[in-house]
């Protein structure tokens, strides 16, 4: 039997799994060590590629930690849009001496492969973006004593999620960096995505299960908020994407606080499906017209976004980040989270002196 | 001198100001003397009309309460923009059996002679949309007794805003349903409005003045996160549309929780500045298309939103909405009031019980 989510860590703080080499062993060590939960993203990784991180983060703490797994998308993309892009593209490959990658190799980010490592070798906690898994998934992994967690962007999602036998949901907010976790990428409803605070109030009151937050989170203040608003617990992502453990290439933490980049948006350039991406030129020049052809695109932009980072150049590269990048501090990742804690309790006393009339 | 904020009304729940009708001097007379700040919206209204609206009011209340009025706006359409507009909208006309509004009819609402009566007979609060008024503006308002409020949607909007030397600052999240108060409205910029939560906590670190949050809040568990993330204050537009008190529509009303509409959009189909609507037939056909271009389609619309009212057919209306819409409840505006502090009390208590480790 998994425990509760309020079990499992002392401080109500998750660390967001961050795919791309990004959410490595020693980020995700430090912050359970310092007792929030430190997470793995097992997305674009092998089966085998993921076990390893495992065995690496095992070996660092002894600490419960979670591991993220991408649910595999159905077929969507009009026939040829694909093709179109890829012309678009072609400049970029030429201008940045590479190829473009093959749209078509692989759909299914290896998830039965993944699945079978983590029922063989039960980590504390899974969660899993883009979509539900099956009630056999979930049922197995709580069987092996794994926590499941799954992220929704609406309350009908959630009730999704709740229903398929999820310990708990992640209430994923439009302010959150990297992809929107939305369960089936439907263009028509761009631009309805949902604020954390509405969204929090509108899962907390669609479902029983606990909800963890996630979205723009960069303060404790923030996190003592979406606590009041209802959830068990705060993730945040581009909070620790700036902290020395992680990652993410050095001119994707300088980016955050650059003033260069002034906003962030939603875009399907990088991967086909909607990610927050500080604005670059990349975004401004594709943005516009990508397709709706997860993970094709991204397969096809991977080459694209190395070559941009192996030559320095930011504008090239996938910038991902949350609403709230401008306040990163470059803090270790465990004094981050103590930072954190503090804010929060300091939150919590003057927010409870208030009580009554002010 | 103006008070602080936190001593004209006692529970930190302002109602909105819905322009078009909805912020009724009943409404802000029921909120204003439930403890809450009520407030009129001097929009689309003559200077008069306005100054009838604060006479009816004041005779209905003798607490604190607010008037909203409009920046004008700089002209900023391409020409033949409007007209192509117009063009697309003629089918429309002629379904409803009236003529298009001309959209040439005034772009500035008024302004100075809304600000000669609020300097003649000063309101406790007067609140600015759409831009920033004048120092000059400000201060004599300020000389006045009046307590001054402007919208800001990012951090730079709220800096600017305490330059001119406004009392405080409304940090008007995505969420927020109705007209966005964006400074300049930049279509390049659509799809980077900010969560709410994100905002309070950008612009709280932007400013030394007190931020009232505004976006999506229903609930006085939201209520007490916006104060956790540092808001003074928070602004409830769609929570008091649906009262009994509020001028809105009844189809608007019902439309709120009907589930035939399952989603929010920023559109630029009624007014040509981003708005927030249920997505609807009007907004689905028309949103795509519609040009930058307030308030000449504003005035284009006018007419079509009227005949759509009255014919009752709420796919030709403007059924602006927050994101939280499907939370509203149809309490009247005083009662609500009493049920969002005893929200707000419970949550307040519950967090601070919370203290150190869960």
């Amino acid at each position: 039997m998994s425990s509760a989510l309020t079990d499992l860590f002392p401080h109500p703080i998750v660390q967001a799994p961050m795919a791309g080499g990004v959410s490595v062993p020693r980020l995700a060590a430090a912050v359970s060590e310092a007792g929030g939960l430190g997470f793995l993203a097992a997305g674009y990784k092998t089966a085998d590629g993921m076990y390893q991180e495992i065995k690496q983060l095992r070996g660092l703490t002894s600490r419960p930690f979670g591991v993220n797994v991408f649910i595999p998308q159905p077929e969507q993309s009009e026939s040829g849009a694909v093709e179109v892009y890829a012309h678009q593209l072609a400049g970029e490959a030429a201008w940045y001496e590479t190829e473009l990658g093959d749209p078509d190799s692989g759909r299914d980010d290896g998830y039965d492969a993944k699945l079978a490592v983590l029922l063989d070798n039960p980590v504390p906690v899974v969660s899993f973006h883009f979509g539900v898994p099956s009630r056999e998934v979930l049922d197995k992994l709580r069987r092996a004593g794994t926590f499941t967690l799954v992220t929704a962007t609406s309350a009908e999602e959630a009730r999704a999620v709740e229903q398929a036998g999820a310990d708990a949901v992640i209430a994923q907010g439009v302010e959150a960096g990297g992809h929107q976790g939305t369960h089936r990428d439907v263009p028509e409803n761009d631009g309805s995505g949902t604020g954390l605070l509405s969204l929090v109030a509108q899962i907390r009151e669609a479902v029983g299960i606990p909800v963890v937050a996630a979205g723009g989170i960069m303060r404790g203040s923030q996190i003592a908020a979406v606590l009041a608003a209802g959830a068990s617990a705060a993730q945040l992502g581009t909070a620790f994407l700036a902290t020395p453990e992680s990652g993410a290439h050095a001119l994707h933490k300088q980016a955050l606080t650059n003033p260069l980049f002034t906003r962030t948006e939603l875009t399907r350039a990088f991967s086909g499906r909607p990610a927050r991406a500080l604005v670059n030129r990349f975004v401004r020049e594709h943005g516009p017209y990508a397709p709706a052809a997860y993970p094709e695109v991204n397969h096809l932009t991977s080459p694209l976004r190395k070559a941009a980072a192996k030559a320095g150049d930011a504008q090239g590269m996938s910038l991902f980040a949350g609403q709230g990048h401008r306040m990163a501090r470059e803090l270790p990742a465990g004094r981050l989270v103590e930072v954190l804690v503090g804010e929060l309790d300091a939150v919590r006393t003057a927010l409870s002196a208030q009580g009554g009339p002010r």
